[in-house]
């Protein structure tokens, strides 16, 4: 752990930004008149990691308005037919890495969800891709993808932080085993993104970048902690992303950039070399998983890392293969519109009644008001088991630098359950979660339902620092279920008023309630949902997704 | 928690046994000529709990000659074949359930392997099941299959201690669902088995039955924790039983009696609601398993379990179906001769390179050395996360009863890497059972094994209270690799003389070495030795144990 005074440590961290940034834009360089239009761009990235700098209200219009018609060709084509189309060699392996480097270079400038730029890696990659095109079109699944990580999971020769400065010389001598596997299959990784101090937010702000907005909406966060991939993802400027969720942080990013997120159930994917404070608790393991504007991507990214055996190398895993589930089966299919604690905002609740009415109107699904069990209960389990230590590790990396505590990371730590535990105590709460789960898993097996559809959080993408209740996402880390968020809807200013008559139920649902304001504020905000299905069903899942997606 | 003296407690415990005792003879009565002869046998139940009785040298050959021919032909029928004639009309479930309690008061007298039996319950199972045999006979896996289950195992309206005596008031209102699962495929529990005091111990001593000796040579103990399936199931009392382990816990007390065990990997059958101190620790988790004479039907007893698709109820399982593995495919296995710590007695050398010599004469399978990969820093890690509290919980099931603490408990506790942990301290110890797990993986994965011959012990059944060297089971725990244990040989006097040039390595190597001071010290022992495989390969292992059973 590093000790320098935290600022100094800031302005390295920029310094990793602003050297890839610089070497991939002579390595791609942007034609000149991009390359002018870039330079005038409203920037999200300030003068200082304190400084968030001044970006436009809309960032996704002002993307789409300096792309250039070829780059755009490429990124603004599905992700899944991408691979296909370089598959039969339409646009080289260096083609695509071109447009997408372009794309999530102003994609960065607009949003700072870039931590940083791998360009003579992709590079490499690309080129040999190409250069053994006839050779391994075929063989490999994923040709010529590019995708991006999340800054905490390991890269080889770079630093991780997981967003906290002391870490800033951390360099690993080795790639996650699920960036390996990708890269075997034919991905190449072209950048790292943004994600927040401690990890442990819904939002994405640290001293390592500064603060993620949202493509859609830069008054409102991007989400967290796999911040930068929604940002990045929403905004078309990677093709697909590796997150993690321990609370909610492939989700929730999902939801707030109207993207697809898969959070699966623990033991599927490899994650059990990622990094972040608290390495070694096992109480609430987090799982890793991809965010997407593809459905059929996402699908293809997962199975592609399913077949090549992850349990042989990490022994964390189950060996459960890859079965598709078919489409023409019947289905029973739950709506969950409250969990009890916090009540969605008027644009969820109309996303809820969409997908409701939809499903109804389809004769091989069976539609039914699914009442939660318990939810508060699981809030007191969850947050009572996130830091065992009562949070000292996560405060330890701020000691020595002196590196300010962000207010997100204080309202985690200062939940009412966060306290040092003992052993006994500990032992007790994992009796409380196991009798939970199982309780749970009864009350389900009532209903026979193949999926729960769900809100993701309350409301559309949050206010910055205002996306503190976590139950909508952290009910499924808790019970281990795997999540499908998909878009739904955007806020919609004439549809999408105020409940003025709304009595709150408690603190967090007022606090919650009373960001509503106005549609206005949350002026075109993606809507996402979730669907949640019991452990390891991530394929009826998906095959759910794609039933919604085809109606539409 | 029970404050009552401990010695009124034992009192009480003791009459748990004798009540059941009298109404099982009440219910399934003798003929006169056996009662007599039962009342004649030298008994290892003492007149109180320190009282260990005067047991006969050799329990085996008093059981043989006590028990009647018409109970000997049903009990001494593998009882693989048992259920099948059952099925056939042969014998009723009557007649069966007869037959075995017969056997296990005459074994439990010998060796005190009953902790109570369940003449009751099992009666209204075995009529119950007769009188539907036209329709339940081909619905039911296990129809008319009495089982016995170690104590620990939750039984509906019977008190749960593991070995404690201040939980003898813990009268539980639930069947295991492992046990609820086995029910309705038609077993029968028809009696309860000893453990010893704090279930951390391979060798079976408590104060709630007193000691549990090897029906073979009561001066060697039956192994533990599950230590009374072990002796119960060697001498043929049991048809099978369900044990569980969490360092060695059901294949100890396989090996020492001579039959089959079976170590599953976690999460594979229902364990979550079994009772034991620490509960709730998942540093380390304990698994259960069937102990048997019959490989046959301990390949059926676990089919039916994980047939019944357990992880719809139980939500720490995977979904892993059973897939039974191929006898004719080509087969790599290495031998263990040797973990690097401690050397193996005699008996178990021979038993392994009788293990070898078979193998090497079959076509279909390559045999190669195993050289182990760090064993000692197996056993430092798991030592250390076994008691996360230094103990502390096992020490206070004894301080209100003033219970003394056994010999081997002192044992366990007393081991150096044994201290109350702080947080930071155990995730480190998680991280480094995570990167031993993964080195061994990858160390495995070199050899492309499928399985690997090892010692389950350094000998065959120890010494009363001297089985203390836990690394040839443990190692398989920290890893959380399946096991078959499988008889191979008895200990021969003539040939398994001591090594008397053996240089020992280390301290607890001389102990276990200085143990083997004659063959006729463990004259009679059964030899088995294990077959290790990597996590989810239980249906491999059975393979390679029927190429085993069928060369002999």
């Amino acid at each position: 752990m590093l000790k320098d005074n935290w600022k100094e440590l800031s302005l390295k961290a920029r310094k990793i930004y602003e050297d890839s940034l610089h070497e991939t834009l002579k390595l791609f360089p942007f034609d000149e008149e991009t390359l002018k239009e870039f330079q005038k761009l409203p920037s999200a990235i300030g003068t200082s990691v304190t400084d968030f700098g001044a970006p436009a209200s809309s960032p996704i219009e002002e993307y789409k308005r300096v792309l250039p018609n070829k780059t755009a060709e490429i990124t603004e084509t599905d992700p899944y037919d991408l691979v296909q189309l370089i598959k039969k060699g339409k646009y080289s392996c260096m083609e695509v890495l071109n447009a997408y480097f372009h794309a999530a270079i102003i994609a960065s400038k607009l949003t700072n969800c870039v931590y940083e730029f791998l360009p003579q890696e992709s590079l490499k990659v690309a080129k040999y891709l190409d250069d053994n095109f006839d050779e391994l079109k075929d063989k490999l699944p994923l040709f010529g993808l590019p995708f991006s990580i999340k800054e905490m999971i390991p890269f080889v020769n770079r630093s991780v932080t997981h967003g906290s400065l002391c870490y800033l010389d951390r360099v690993v001598d080795y790639n996650a085993d699920i960036v390996e596997i990708l890269l075997k299959s034919g991905a190449n990784a072209f950048v790292r993104t943004t994600n927040p101090q401690s990890l442990m937010m819904l939002e994405c702000e640290s001293y390592t970048h500064g603060r993620t907005v949202n493509p859609f909406n830069s008054t409102l966060t991007c989400g967290g902690s796999s911040g930068g991939e929604g940002a990045l993802n929403g905004i078309g400027g990677s093709a697909i992303g590796l997150g993690s969720d321990i609370g909610g942080s492939i989700r929730c990013p999902s939801a707030f950039n109207g993207i697809y997120g898969l959070r699966l159930t623990v033991g599927r994917l490899p994650t059990g070399d990622y990094m972040s404070c608290q390495m070694g608790s096992e109480a609430i393991l987090s799982v890793t998983g991809p965010l997407t504007r593809s459905l059929d991507l996402l699908e293809l990214f997962t199975k592609t890392i399913i077949d090549s055996k992850p349990w042989t190398i990490d022994p964390t895993l189950a060996s459960i293969e890859w079965k598709p589930e078919p489409k023409d089966k019947e289905f029973k299919i739950g709506i969950l519109s409250h969990d009890g604690v916090v009540a969605p905002h008027p644009p969820v609740k109309r996303a809820l009644n969409l997908v409701k009415e939809k499903l109804m109107e389809l004769d091989n699904v069976e539609v039914f008001e699914f009442t939660p069990y318990d939810h508060a209960r699981a809030q007191k389990i969850i947050t009572s088991l996130y830091f065992e230590d009562g949070g000292a590790d996560t405060k330890n990396t701020l000691l020595d630098t002196g590196e300010p505590m962000c207010e997100q990371t204080k309202w985690a730590l200062g939940n009412e359950n966060v306290k040092p535990l003992t052993f006994p105590e500990q032992w007790k709460l994992n009796i409380e979660k196991q009798k939970y789960r199982k309780e749970y898993l009864k009350y389900w097996n009532q209903f026979e339902a193949d999926a729960i559809i769900a809100p993701v959080f309350p409301g559309p993408a949050a206010k910055h620092r205002t996306a503190k209740y976590w139950g909508y996402t952290s009910q499924w880390n808790l019970l281990d279920y795997p999540v499908l968020v998909f878009p739904v809807t955007k806020v919609d200013l004439d549809l999408d008023h105020p409940d003025s008559e709304y009595k709150p139920l408690n603190d967090i649902d007022e606090f919650t309630y009373k960001q509503y304001d106005s549609a206005k504020s949350f002026e075109n905000a993606p809507v996402c949902l979730g669907a949640v299905g019991l452990r390891n069903t991530e394929e009826k899942l998906i095959t759910i997704g794609k039933i919604l997606r085809d109606i539409n």
